[in-house]
């Protein structure tokens, strides 16, 4: 039977508990982005996502519980890397896209909010944690392959430069009003080149 | 009058009000570190520091204007920087500073708990900036040093540097169960030198 997947109400691939999973994961961002971690609750998210409550108390059970199920989502999610052949503009395309999703409104909502459950829950950590563990799994690559091109140190950790470039454009958006703009993507991307090269993220004892 | 400034209700110098304010500011810090930011409660710090509620009410009125003179007695009590002769050797000491603070039990609690109050109101992430700024201010000079002694290009960002040293620190911090042992700090300190010794960091376009 032919759908049309963009009326509401048909059915979508994955049957109704996958089409369920995407309403509510959906208001679950939405309620994120407007009201933040603090004013998550579950009977408005049911609301708006057009499903019972009870449906979504039995199957999630507590706010920290569904940001969890949303973080998984949004690794599942999460788009594929760059390979422009050079280590400068791998980690010049990881850089920006990291930048566009933070300096986003909705996304870049999205991710203070899920930091903010990250620090209140440990079930919501450790799904933060999952995250961007498959984001760093996902660049960690280009490192490997700019090791073999003989660009970097053999023993280069590959997780660590990946985590370089975020780590900036994070602190930049946490502790100033500094615009997250394009020049402090490519920033973030050069020094961690330079640390990479000059030694920096080599693995130590074991 | 000698008094003994160990003994509680003691008069301490700055007064009645400073005593009130040290006292309330105190108890706010020991409520972040047990119950986070969202658990912050006028009545209940106004008990903790024996102050009367009113006197809390009328002084602070809400708990994020409370955080944010936390966070400005925060940033006047914080450390002068170390200078150490190298560049190496001060953002070594830098890097362990941030390191142990945030190691620290209750330091690392109180400073997740401010992060989280930032990203719920505007007044607090502007307390939160200018403590960044002061900090960030304290430590630049190490990098005019280092430019002066020839050790760095004459226009680097001695904020940028700063914050380069910081960044991973919290990153590691925020998004992953890694220890923060001083191997990070020392990673850190040594990966924003490389970067700032081959220029990643010096001011672009005005």
């Amino acid at each position: 039977m032919a759908v049309e997947p963009s009326t509401p109400g048909t059915v979508r691939p994955g049957g109704r508990t996958a089409r369920v999973r995407a309403a509510v994961l959906r208001a679950a961002e939405d309620a994120l982005v407007e009201r933040g971690f603090s004013g998550l609750d579950l009977g408005d998210i049911a609301q708006r996502a057009e499903v019972g409550r009870t449906t979504v108390y039995r199957r999630w059970g507590s706010t920290t519980a569904l940001v969890a199920d949303l973080l998984a989502d949004m690794a599942e999610q999460s788009l594929p890397r760059t390979d422009s052949g050079s280590l400068a503009g791998d980690l010049r395309a990881n850089a920006r896209l990291v930048r566009r999703t933070l300096a986003d409104p909705r996304q870049g909502a999205l991710f203070r909010a899920v930091i903010v459950a990250a620090t209140c829950d440990p079930d919501a950590a450790e799904a933060l944690r999952h995250f961007y563990r498959r984001r760093v799994e996902e660049w960690a690559p280009c490192v490997a392959a700019a090791v073999e091109r003989g660009e970097l140190p053999p023993d280069t950790d590959g997780f660590e430069v990946v985590r370089a470039v975020s780590a900036p454009l994070y602190y930049r958006m946490l502790t100033t009003a500094e615009p997250l703009d394009e020049a402090a993507a490519d920033r973030a991307a050069e020094a961690a080149e330079a640390a990479a090269r000059a030694g920096a993220y080599r693995r130590r004892d074991g």
